[in-house]
């Protein structure tokens, strides 16, 4: 896979350093993932602080000077109080005192796994079968953490000099909304965040599953509660049933009222601010390498949003009048990845409150909650939206004349993020790239939400880039999540790779 | 409240005796309830089967013979195969040989409890609170159960002769459908239950709080899934969402098309075969002790169904021309009563397999099923209900013009019972009342379902009556079940008081 031609001397002993002891790097992942740092379970919260204590021993091992900030506590919905894991800070400076400031952000807490949700081994043992390793942050995110670790080594352990001043971040609350993270790194503005060059992430995914990409924009989300109350306690629907306005009735016809069976948002106003797409962002969607077929076999169905011929024409015939042709290449493609990455979506998520059990539960609950969320983009305001989103609510609610309780909340919201790319921070890493896969990697974005990017935008200043290493079919927050060894190791070279050319461009 | 001169000579004494024990037949009830038999969890299965037992111990130590008869095992979702709890069968031959034979129903597992759910007290230690008994079963259906108990003791302790020929049926798996129970009894027809003269179910609640009755109907119950799967596996929200046809959103779509927010059910033909109500029958209800407003202050509701002056008119126009009256009486209790017991009613459970807990969950779930059923009533055919659901979910479907996969799954359904009450059976348990209370019962029907009071009907061809002890406010099924001292002890004398009768009507 990699061009010899293209890798620059000094990274030769680098690379093959990590390929001689890929099984050393392999075994560091599965110490990783072994201790079940799941960040949403109040029982799993003594490991998920042990893993952060963990990887500051790894760090000062090999001479980084550590910090392990203490964030405060997190008040639980039982009322329970937990300590948050801290958030590690860690700096290795360069011999070059001329060297540029890197800043490297991960995380190290995994979503929950239960091997009765469908794993087929245990997610807290990284088990490898026919090159996939399996296991719980496989991919999100102790993989790419660990690449980190593995690129010092790789440099360290040759007697190569690392040519940038190297920062970490790294936090254990990414799974569960990061609390108290922003504050921290706002309040490092000035100190630990001062100096810092570029931003690098890698917390992302290939779009596909055998070329690599530099990833500049995110959407943001906003995630709403919409609460009905009918009764202030759970009903035998048999002895009540017929005679109360039920508050899942209710719900139902509001979740109803977000979005039709096409993906439309039915919120008015939603779509006022989304940025028109350009003839430009256009043109760069068709030359990316996306499969729809293949993506479609992934998810395993049918027929993606946006297919069918009129959805298609409906939103094409402005941009072929825009760039003056008859008939664009991939239409289909391109629509799938604009409705991925920059067009807002809303998903439902479900609800609480009522049954969810399998078999049956006869009792009419006197409170549920429907949660659901959009994704937003460019140039969307959180602030307008979620007000849209509580006035059309409302205004449906009243539609139904219940005499039910309504109440609406929104957890605080990320913001969406779309980065420039013509600088030295996506150069270096678009060299990178070509140093280990002889070939330029696409520049994409992507549809989920990574808050931090933005953030560390924002309090830097500087150019933040997200370099994934995994796959699209890594299975992040599913089950069975894996991460390629192939992606493994070859993304080691590239961190590695990284901040070479990140020091030479 | 007991009128001495309605007390017959034989039964001073065995209400004297419950009166004088009362305190030992509570104890009795806390010696029930701390045995968790919650029938729906594997976990307390042992339990379960150990009720069953138990109670087998105190009959046989009462000279009644028993048999626990084994009825095989439950195949559960997650493939654990569990020992089903036995039936119990007991006879109790009476002295005179003519004597009729009385056979009575009841079950000793129960729903579940978690004190987190909200509980006041462990809901497995029987805790008396203002005259209140608390604890999971109090009502359903332990403290009924216990009560025949206690009634034999008074009996046999005070030498009286029990002057019919008793015989109990006691399942321990009622809350969870009652697996294995009816085809148990269908067997038994010519053997166990070959010379039963009267059925009775003390397996309800009385409408209100202060006034006893005996039901004579129950609705039945079609219970149904409807399944979508978009995916085979769930999908991070932020990288598929706005490509993906969400399962969620198809089956939001199908909910709210099965019932309006009034109540009124959309699925055509379902009310096609509704018996037509009365004069006669809504004449009954005119007179029946019901206070709506409690009732609503009870679920803390501002209004109920029906309530609205618009839909008091449609529904009554044709009942006023009927019988010849320009205005009713209780134009809207008769209303609420009649769409609690003798309409059909929809309502929507929840959902499976969408994120139904506190928080927020990213994730598209590949597949989500929606549970619902209706409450059905006389001359409604189960088999015809769930062929009209099924056709018309798939109609609904088609015109989603959804690439997703969809299927309709219904559980065995239970029919609707409505008994004549002109017979010796609701005649003793009238006397038996106006002995305790001085007053007559109301004659109610309930909107819940017994299966097994048809079941008992179909198979004896005898009279089935359903003999409540318990309150409106007992909160079956829900947090904090109790029951009152004082209905446990007159329910005893009723039940007691009720066997006399039996054999002097």
């Amino acid at each position: 896979m990699t061009s010899a031609s293209e890798v620059p001397p000094e990274l030769s002993p680098v690379f093959a350093y990590i390929d001689t002891n890929a099984d050393q790097l392999v075994a560091r992942l599965a110490e990783a993932v072994a201790i079940k740092s799941v960040s949403a379970q109040a029982d799993t919260r003594p490991d998920t602080i042990r893993v952060m204590q963990w990887f500051a021993d790894k760090l000062r091992a090999r001479g980084l000077s550590v910090e392990l900030v203490d964030i405060g506590t997190e008040c639980r919905p039982d009322g329970q109080t937990l300590p948050l894991p801290p958030v590690l800070l860690a700096s290795l400076a360069a011999t070059d005192p001329s060297a540029k400031t890197l800043l490297v952000y991960g995380h190290l807490d995994v979503q929950p796994a239960d091997r009765a949700d469908g794993w087929r081994t245990d997610p807290f043992v990284l088990t490898e079968v026919d090159g996939r390793l399996y296991g719980r942050g496989a991919t999100d995110d102790k993989g790419p953490v660990m690449g980190w670790l593995n690129a010092i080594d790789a440099y360290q352990r040759t007697d190569t000099a690392i040519p940038v001043n190297l920062k970490f971040v790294v936090e254990g609350m990414e799974e569960t909304g990061s609390d108290g993270f922003d504050e921290l790194i706002v309040s490092l503005k000035d100190t630990f965040l001062a100096d810092v060059d570029y931003v690098c992430i890698s917390d992302n995914y290939w779009l596909g599953t055998t070329k690599p990409c530099l990833t500049y924009g995110l959407r943001g989300i906003a995630c709403f509660g919409v609460e009905v109350e009918c009764a202030h306690k759970d009903l035998h629907s048999g002895a009540y049933g017929g005679s109360v306005h039920e508050a899942m009735t209710d719900l139902t016809a509001l979740l109803y009222r977000l979005v039709d069976s096409k993906g439309n948002i039915l919120i008015p106003g939603v779509m006022d601010d989304v940025a028109v797409q350009t003839a430009e962002e256009l043109a760069a969607y068709e030359t990316i390498d996306f499969d729809s077929d293949e993506y479609r076999r992934e998810i395993g169905t049918s027929r993606l949003l946006y297919e069918k011929k009129a959805d298609i024409l409906a939103h094409r015939d402005e941009y072929r009048r825009e760039i003056g042709t008859s008939r664009l290449l991939y239409e289909k493609k391109a629509d799938i990845l604009a409705h991925r990455w920059r067009y807002p979506s809303l998903f439902i998520h479900g609800v609480e409150g009522a049954h969810s059990g399998p078999g049956v539960k006869t009792v009419i609950p006197g409170k549920v909650s429907g949660k659901f969320s959009i994704r937003l983009v460019p140039n969307q305001c959180p602030d307008k939206i979620a007000a849209q989103v509580v006035a059309y609510l409302t205004a449906e609610f009243a539609k139904l004349d219940s005499p039910n309780r309504l109440s609406v909340v929104n957890r605080p919201p990320s913001k969406p993020w779309v980065a420039d790319t013509r600088n030295q921070n996506f150069t270096a890493a678009k060299l990178a790239v070509r140093s280990v896969f002889g070939a330029d990697p696409d520049l994409t974005r992507e549809g989920g939400s990574i808050p931090v990017a933005l953030t560390f935008e924002e309090v830097t200043g500087k150019s933040v880039l997200l370099l994934p290493i995994g796959g699209c079919d890594d299975c992040a927050h599913s089950q069975n999540e894996k991460i390629d060894r192939k992606n493994y190791i070859s993304g080691t070279k590239v961190l590695a790779a990284y901040i070479h050319h990140l020091a030479n461009v």
